[in-house]
């Protein structure tokens, strides 16, 4: 998710969590980061999301954020451990930065000379920290967010060429998004609607809970809602969104 | 908290949150940082820990770690965010660092000119910042942890001359501690007995919770529990935790 007003996930999250393991069959692990300003709150989960106490506090806590990131893992490559959950979070000029990604890479192993290193044994962990090591070295000190989004554009391909490479990452200012293959998103703003889950028997009305100024993207692998248009991302498309619009 | 057999916190936490704005005035964010093998669970919220619904969930909800660093803030520099709160977290050599600091630096500006910046505003993250750098420029890749705590003992004094750098530090693998002024701490081990906290009206039977092999210490700023001997540390002493021993 990414708005220009901080919101909370927690309608969307009762669907998406329900699956890890209940409606779908990604139960290897899940995690959720919410940007609050500069900071990042962090949970993730070795254990199903439909059946985590963590999930839980985060169905019921609404967590005000304009940019979130959340994963359920179905383990590929690594085990099923609390450092192999998405997302990971790591620092560089002075902002954290956090990614996930569905899908795997085959035979993945770049060359990490730089000062990121995975900690787990994912796939997904590699290419993020090949990512920081390269826009590391790309710029000295954060740049604009166009400027990131090309260099990014550059980049990219070159890890999505191993496999199957659905990311989200965001430093708190802008989401990316890059489809491989499946990813979808939706812009929502006013007049606000209702929407009705697709996992979950539960609707809410967003008119009740917005102002007309604001303005929400949401980015998923497959709709989360059953009565909403959601835009499926083109293969090999990057995405960037800020307060809740697509720049690209 | 440092042990050789993944232990729960709930106790000694439900005693320490009281400490967030009820039993003592350190109510400006709190945070706790759990290690499971080489991954991090890190909780952090910017509201005071006694009324927190996280620390909620933390009282009641049993996490084994053999690591676990946790931090009431008392703002003194920086404004109360998400990103000043602590523990703060790194990765350095493809392990995950955690760093808790109580006290403060006065005119403290270290150079900062590796891989390592902060992300919000307090001189706690710029000493652990300039801590992680000398490090890195110290070793390759991670040292036993004798040698670290040599590069350590030869690092914390050029920090602890710019005021009170109370600090706890832990890779996952040991737990680093530093008393500019008031630390103390304790090993608890076979037999067992029972303790009362000294913040609330909780005792527990250690011996019901333990096997003859566990061996726990636990460092804080004062005595968590008011029926056991804490020792205090000198002065200006580092002290290595490993397993529940204590090295140096």
């Amino acid at each position: 998710m990414n708005c220009n007003t901080p919101t909370d996930v927690t309608f969307s999250f009762a669907g998406f969590a329900q699956r890890g393991g209940r409606t779908d069959h990604h139960a290897d692990g899940w995690g959720i980061a919410f940007f609050e300003e500069r900071g990042v709150r962090l949970f993730v989960d070795p254990t199903a999301a439909s059946a985590s106490p963590v999930a839980d506090l985060i169905r019921r806590y609404p967590i005000q954020s304009k940019n979130v990131i959340s994963h359920i893992r179905k383990a590929t490559v690594g085990e099923v451990r609390l450092e192999n959950c998405h997302p990971f979070v790591r620092e560089l000029w002075g902002r954290y930065w956090v990614f996930a990604h569905n899908g795997d890479l085959k035979d993945y192993a770049p060359r990490l000379h730089g000062q990121f290193r995975p900690v787990g044994s994912t796939d997904s962990e590699q290419a993020f920290c090949w990512l920081m090591q390269e826009l590391a070295k790309a710029h000295a000190s954060v740049p604009p967010v166009e400027e990131l989004t090309r260099t990014l554009a550059e980049l990219v391909p070159q890890v999505a060429r191993f496999g199957t490479f659905n990311f989200l990452l965001s430093n708190g200012e802008a989401l990316w998004a890059h489809a491989s293959t499946h990813l979808c998103y939706i812009l929502r703003q006013h007049p606000f609607a209702t929407a009705k889950l697709s996992d979950e028997d539960l609707s809410v009305n967003f008119a009740e809970h917005t102002t007309p100024n604001d303005r929400v993207a949401l980015v998923a692998t497959a709709p989360l809602t059953c009565d909403e248009v959601w835009t499926p991302f083109v293969p090999g498309e990057l995405k960037v969104f800020v307060n809740g619009l697509t720049l690209s």
